[in-house]
């Protein structure tokens, strides 16, 4: 079967016709159309499927790929999709159309929506997540606003993105600190609130990271997919069984206007098919630069029909408070994980700042 | 010690120093200045050093980091100098000043050019690398190539970038045949001839790949560095004590004039801090769109000084053939790997194209 790519091309039809054309070469057998025999680029090579204007002197090209070139492999995939035409100019994948046998072979998210809502005992509802903060915090000061928000009843509490293996709070340290002081808040008010620490590492580390999360009680964890390269999230995924949370670091140099990866194709599409149970973007209105168009067209590729493919946990960050927690709901959904930043940590007292969210959630999920 | 990074920022010297301050609390403790205390923003915050203009509406920041928050690894790397702020516009990581104990952490090239010129058994001169093509051809068919290659003594043999584990030339089969063909070719020479295998693969299986190709005889391998995680480099590196050459896959994301990572910061600096014995980019006068300029400033950064980081090879990749290599040797100095991709394949009769080469290189270093 094929997977059929758009990209947003610069030019007109005839110029954008040509470059698709290249790009089918240079992506499979990058070679020059006349030096491959004509019966292994009918095999090998991209199709051109269509090219059509797109206004503004851009143009939307189909090109379409044989899944068997992916290797069931998320860094290949990366590679075939946007490898070495990145390097040229006025490339965007702008859109893909999935063949399920591809689909079945990458995988998806091992739990999703509903296996995340299972290890959370949120059967229904949004749901909120913390993050601790900042870098620089002790493992037992970290550990201690874990119980805070645990006791709240914040559903998911994450370590931050750069907490990593720092002095202050070294990696097992902070894992052992925080899951015990969850498991004790969860303990004392019968709740059910995951902590999720970040295990992101190279290669060699992220597995082992992770399986000490485990062994630590830990149902899930953070990955900072780009950074750590995106094939980690389900070599993680599948070593251990915990629910990945995928962070956007890094992700922005894809978004640069009219050359990149879309953002609902990279955060909504890769990230989900890569085998992210939820995914971490910048909501509008917080610090970044996301339109709400973007927002939910993310939510659409991360929750949308895909085949055999769970649906993933949309996770927008930022923007959110107790006074728009009902405006975001109705928004983005029930099936949403909302993270709390930096407006939770203005507040002066968090606990009860982040007592009065879920109580807004409560409220406006149950009518 | 602090890590000092240059970012060039959109706006007068005055925006950018909003801009710069921001970013220093955003890339560490990820909070507004006024919700962290102050003796913690000291000790953890980037500090902006500098703030000067640039010319065109853009100005020169310079924010320093303390090295403890790299934790020596390499995804956590690039999450501080670029994870979040990716996410927003006009930020480019423009230059790295290493202090010494960051490098020593990270380690750098295992080799570097030294190691591989031992391995190679080329003490001086410059050294070429053919790669083995099309996707779509057998391993019996790249390994009657990576023959040719050898017998007509090119240096280095490698996989192309997008050579995984295709049905067509199964990822074991075709190390062993490829192995098998070099090392065949160099006994009947008294040639040295390296084949480097494509290794890149998820976290789990990379350094799996490349133990399987140490096994076979190999004694280095190429990872596309940003597909895989650029961490891998390193994990590969360390586990298996291969020399890794590393390919720019998808690096072009960071490429887009003001915001990202300047070429030389990206595929001089880092993928050299990270372990990259050899590094590949595209030469001017290729398929791609580097300038001369930023060519041989990407040199400079494989190959200068940096601390107790050896140095590691360039290899830039287009625009080579046996009458131009004169022009590149003279233009890049002997310490380059030139790659050499779609020309040869264009000749007629590649051994003798091959050969020629060889030729033209032996000529041009020695007199």
């Amino acid at each position: 079967m094929r997977l059929r790519v758009t990209y947003h091309l610069a030019g007109s039809t005839r110029t954008a016709a040509a470059t698709a054309r290249d790009l089918a070469f240079e992506q499979t057998v990058e070679l020059p159309r006349d030096t491959v025999p004509s019966e292994l680029a009918a095999r090998v090579a991209g199709r051109v499927e269509s090219v059509r204007a797109a206004g503004r002197g851009r143009s939307r090209a189909v090109v379409s790929f044989d899944t068997s070139l992916v290797c069931e492999d998320v860094p290949q995939l990366l590679n075939l999709l946007f490898g070495n035409i990145s390097l040229k100019r006025g490339v965007l994948v702008a859109g893909i159309d999935w063949p399920d046998d591809l689909l079945a072979a990458l995988g998806g998210p091992r739990l999703g929506i509903p296996g995340v809502r299972d290890l959370a005992a949120a059967a229904r509802g949004p749901l909120l997540c913390a993050a601790l903060k900042p870098l620089g915090l002790s493992a037992a000061g970290l550990a201690e606003l874990a119980y805070t928000f645990a006791r709240a009843g914040i559903g998911l509490v994450k370590d931050d993105h750069s907490l990593v293996d720092q002095t202050a709070a070294p990696f097992r340290e902070r894992v052992e600190r925080c899951q015990e002081a969850v498991t004790r808040a969860n303990r004392e008010t019968g709740g059910n609130t995951l902590y999720l620490p970040n295990v992101t590492s190279d290669a060699a580390a992220i597995v082992e990271r992770a399986d000490f999360a485990r062994r630590a009680g830990c149902r899930g964890v953070v990955v900072n997919a780009l950074p750590a390269g995106l094939g980690s999230v389900g070599a993680v995924s599948r070593a251990t069984g915990l629910a990945v949370v995928s962070h956007p670091s890094l992700a922005g140099a894809f978004f640069q206007g009219d050359h990149g990866i879309a953002p609902a194709v990279l955060l909504g599409d890769l990230f989900r098919v890569a085998g992210s149970d939820a995914v971490i973007y910048p909501n509008v209105g917080g610090r970044f630069t996301f339109s709400e168009r973007t927002c939910v067209a993310i939510n659409a590729r991360l929750r949308g029909p895909l085949g055999p493919v769970r649906p993933a946990f949309p996770v927008p960050a930022g923007g959110i408070d107790a006074a728009r927690v009902p405006h975001w709901i109705e928004r983005y959904g029930a099936d949403t994980v909302f993270l709390l930043g930096s407006s939770l940590y203005a507040q002066p007292d968090l606990e009860r700042a982040a007592r009065r969210l879920v109580e807004a959630v409560k409220r406006h999920s149950h009518g």
